[in-house]
C-alpha cells in the first residue's frame, strides 16, 4: 500500500486494505466500491475507488465515514504489474505510456488535469487489466499530446521494436488523443510488425466517473492479443460504453473536441470492433496476421516538413517562407478536389524546381484529391504538386516525414508517395465512406 | 435562337426549334427530350437536351438523325429571362452568378469543365426557373471559387445590397463549392437582410446527366421567396435529388471532395428542409422573418489575417513570420479542445503585446474550443488568445477578418468575437450535432 500520512491512518484505523468493498459517506452523499491504491504523483487526504460502474472516482476523506463491506479476496488489485507472478498460461504484453489524458489524474483541490501516471499507475488505475495478460510496463515520457514532435514518433518506434524484440506477444500505448493520429500513421510507416501495436487514449482521466479510460486499455488490451498485427488506434465506438472500434493507423482523426467517439475512420471503416472483449473484425477487410511480418523499424523521419491550409486570403509569400526557410517538403490542405488560389502555383512550382516535393491533400477531410477536373488542377499538377489521394492532411503530412527521413531524391520522393507502403489510402475511393 | 452555323442548320433542316421536344439517333443511343438554348460560349456541333429526369445532355450532332416528337408548348423554354414579360402575380428574384460549376460547363471536346455560364445562361439551362418566379440576371464573376478573395466578398455584398435596395424579393448567389462556405459566412456578417440571401452551388455542371445544379438552384429560388430573412446556404441533402438542406451561413463548412450532399451544418442543425418546392423549417429554429431587419452593410474587412494550423512539426517561427511581416488578426486551428504545443505560447503572446488578435479553433471541427480543462489551454488564455467557441476555423477566418475591418482596437476586438452577431456560435454546445 503506497497511501501516507492522513489517508494511511484513515484506512488503518478503519480496518481497510487496498482490494476491500467500502463504502464512504459523505453528508448526503455515499460511495461505494473497491479500494484502489493510489499512483504515485496523488495527493494526500484523497482515496481512489472503483464503483460498480467501472468508474474509478476519488473521494476526499476529510468529514466522511468508512464502513467495510467486504474484504477484498483478490489481494492483487491495486498493485502494480511488478507485484504480480508471471503467469506462463497469457500472453505477455507491453504498455507504453506517453501521458496524455489517459494517463492523467485531475488535481483534486484544482480541477485541472495532470499527466501524472506512469504505466504502472495505469494498472493501478484499471486492475481488472490483471486477468488478461501479463505485462511489461514502462513509462516513455509523460506528456499532453500536444507537445508530441516527429523525434518522440522516433523514439516510441524503438522502444516498441525493442518490445517486439523481447518477446511481447503484443504492445498498447497510452496517448495523449490530440495528436493520437499522427503517431499512429508514423509507427505505420515506421514498423513493420508481427504482433498487434494499438494505441490507444481518453477523454477523460481515468479519475473521472465518466473516464472511458478504464475501457479503452482493457479493449486495447483484447486487441494487442489478437491475430490483427497492424498498427491501429482502439477508442469508444459510441457514447455509451458498449464497445470499442480498431481503426487503421493512417486511415483516422479525432473529429470531436470532446466525445469520447471522437476517433473516426476517414475514407474507410473501422477494421475491428470490440464488445464484450471480444474482437469482431470487420469481413471486408484482409488484415496482416500475427507472425505473417517480421520486425522491421524505419524510423528515420524529417522534421522539416510544412503543412499549410489554403484560404481566401492565402498570400504567395507563404509558399516562398517556407521554401526560403529551407523546409524539406510541403502539404497543402487544398480546397475541394485540391486547389489553390491560381496565384500560389508559380510558388509551388518553384518549390519542385528546387527540390522541395508539395504534396495536396484536401479540407473537406472526405473524398479523394483530383487535380484532373478543373483547369487549376491541371495547372497544379504541371506544376509537379503530388496528390494525397485519399490520404488525410495529416496522414500526408506524417508520409512526406517519413518518406523524406529514407530519401531526398525528389523522384524517389514521388514514387514513395505513390506507393501503398501501410493501406494508407484506397487505390479507388468508395463514396460510402462519409461522416459514419 | 442563339445556335450558329452548323447546329443551326441541322435544327432548321429538321423543322426544329427551341422548346421542341426531339429525339436524337445516333448508331445505338438515343436521346429524347426538350431542346435548350445554347449558352453564349458553347461550341458548334453540339445540341443541348432537357432529358426526362431534369438533367440536361450535350449531344454531338455529327452522325445522326433528329426526330421532331413534340412542337414545345411553351415557347418561353430555353431564353433567358430578359426574353420572358413580367409577370406581377410572382416575386422579383435576383440571381448573381460568380463562377464555379453551377455556372460551368463541359468542353466536349477535351472533357474539362470551364467556368462560362452568365446568370443569363443559368436561365437556359434550367427554364424551370421561370415557373417560379421574375428575374433579375448578373454576372458579377467568372471564376472558379479556389481563386475567391476576401475583396470579392466585399463586391458581392455591395451587389447584394444594390439589389435589394431596387426591390428584390429574394437573392440567390451562384458559387463555386470550394470556397462557398467562407463566402456565405461573410456575406453573413456584412448583411443585415429584410429577404432572403440564399447561396448555391453544383458538384457536377449543369450539362452532366448527373448534374445537381438543377434542383440546387430551383430549391434556392423557392428558398429565396420563403420567409427566412438570412443569409444561407441551399444544397443537396442526400446523394439523389429527394431534397436539399438549408444551411446556416456561418455554421456550414464542404466535407467531402465529389458528393453532392458534402456540404454539412457544424455544430448546428439545417434549417429548412426543402422537398417538392415547398421549404420545411426547422421548429428548432427560430429564424429571422422577411422584412424584420432593415438592409445594413458593413463590408469593410482586413484581407491580412492568417490561418494557421497546428501540427506535431509546427516551428514557433511560423508565429514569428506572421507578426514580422505585418498580419492583422491570426486564426489558430489547434488541436483537441483548443491547443498548441508549448513553444507556440510565447509567440503568441508577443502577437497579442503587439496588438495583433489571435483566436483559437479546432481542426477536430466538431465541439467546442474550451481552453480551461488542461495547463496548456489556461497558458494559451494566459497569452491573451480569444475562444473560437464552436465556430469552425474557417468562420473564425471570416468572422476575424470582418471584425478588424470594423476597428483595429484590440479590446474592441476581442468584444465582438465574443458577441454572437450572426449565430456564428452557440452560447452552449449539444454534443448531438456530430457528423450529422
Amino acid at each position: 500500500m503506497t497511501y501516507k500520512e492522513i489517508a494511511k491512518k484513515y484506512l488503518e484505523n478503519n480496518g481497510i486494505t487496498i482490494g476491500d468493498t467500502i463504502k464512504i459517506n459523505k453528508e448526503d452523499i455515499s460511495y461505494e466500491g473497491i479500494l484502489l491504491d493510489r499512483s504515485e504523483d496523488s495527493e494526500d487526504g484523497y482515496l481512489v475507488l472503483k464503483l460498480d460502474s467501472g468508474y474509478n472516482v476519488g473521494v476526499a476523506i476529510e468529514n466522511t465515514q468508512a464502513e467495510l463491506i467486504q474484504k477484498g479476496d483478490k489481494p492483487k488489485i491495486g498493485y502494480g504489474a511488478e507485484d504480480i507472478a508471471h503467469d506462463p498460461s497469457k500472453q505477455n504484453i507491453s504498455i507504453i505510456s506517453t501521458g496524455g489524458t489517459v494517463s492523467s489524474i485531475i488535481d483534486y483541490r484544482t480541477g485541472a488535469v495532470h499527466p501524472k501516471f506512469t504505466a504502472a499507475d495505469l494498472i493501478k488505475a484499471n486492475p481488472e487489466l490483471l486477468d488478461y495478460a501479463n505485462y511489461n510496463v514502462k513509462a516513455l515520457y509523460n506528456i499532453l499530446s500536444e507537445n508530441m514532435q516527429p523525434k518522440y514518433w522516433v523514439e516510441a518506434a524503438e522502444s516498441i521494436a525493442n518490445d517486439i524484440s523481447d518477446g511481447s506477444d503484443g504492445i498498447v500505448i497510452a496517448h495523449g488523443t490530440d495528436t493520437l493520429h499522427y503517431t499512429a500513421a508514423a509507427l505505420s510507416f515506421m514498423l513493420k510488425t508481427p504482433v498487434p501495436i494499438v494505441i490507444t487514449g481518453a477523454q477523460r482521466s481515468s479519475d473521472r466517473p465518466s473516464s472511458d479510460a478504464n475501457m479503452n486499455l482493457i479493449d486495447s488490451v483484447v486487441a494487442a492479443k489478437s491475430d490483427i498485427a497492424e498498427v491501429s488506434v482502439c477508442m469508444h465506438g459510441s457514447l455509451n460504453d458498449s464497445y470499442t472500434y480498431l481503426h487503421k493507423g493512417t486511415k483516422v482523426r479525432k473529429m470531436h473536441t470532446s466525445r469520447r467517439d471522437t476517433f473516426r475512420s476517414i475514407n474507410y471503416e473501422p477494421i475491428a470492433k470490440i464488445e464484450n472483449h471480444s474482437v469482431d473484425i470487420n469481413p471486408n477487410y484482409r488484415y496482416t496476421k500475427r507472425n505473417e511480418n517480421e520486425l522491421e523499424v524505419n524510423s528515420a523521419v524529417e522534421e522539416k516538413v510544412g503543412l499549410i491550409k489554403s484560404f481566401p486570403g492565402i498570400c504567395e509569400e507563404l509558399i516562398e517562407y517556407h521554401i526560403d526557410k529551407g523546409y524539406k517538403g510541403l502539404v497543402i490542405e487544398g480546397t475541394g478536389l485540391g486547389h489553390v488560389p491560381d496565384k500560389l502555383i508559380t510558388p509551388l512550382a518553384r518549390a519542385h524546381d528546387e527540390n522541395i516535393p508539395v504534396v495536396m491533400t484536401s479540407q473537406c477531410l472526405y473524398g479523394r484529391v483530383n487535380m484532373n477536373v478543373y483547369s487549376t488542377g491541371r495547372e497544379i499538377l504541371n506544376a509537379g504538386v503530388i496528390s494525397g489521394r485519399d490520404m488525410t492532411p495529416e496522414t500526408a503530412y506524417v508520409k512526406l516525414s517519413w518518406v523524406l527521413g529514407q530519401t531526398n531524391d525528389i523522384g524517389e520522393v514521388a514514387k514513395l508517395m505513390n506507393k501503398n507502403i501501410a493501406g494508407e489510402f484506397n487505390e479507388k475511393s468508395s463514396i460510402k465512406y462519409f461522416l459514419n
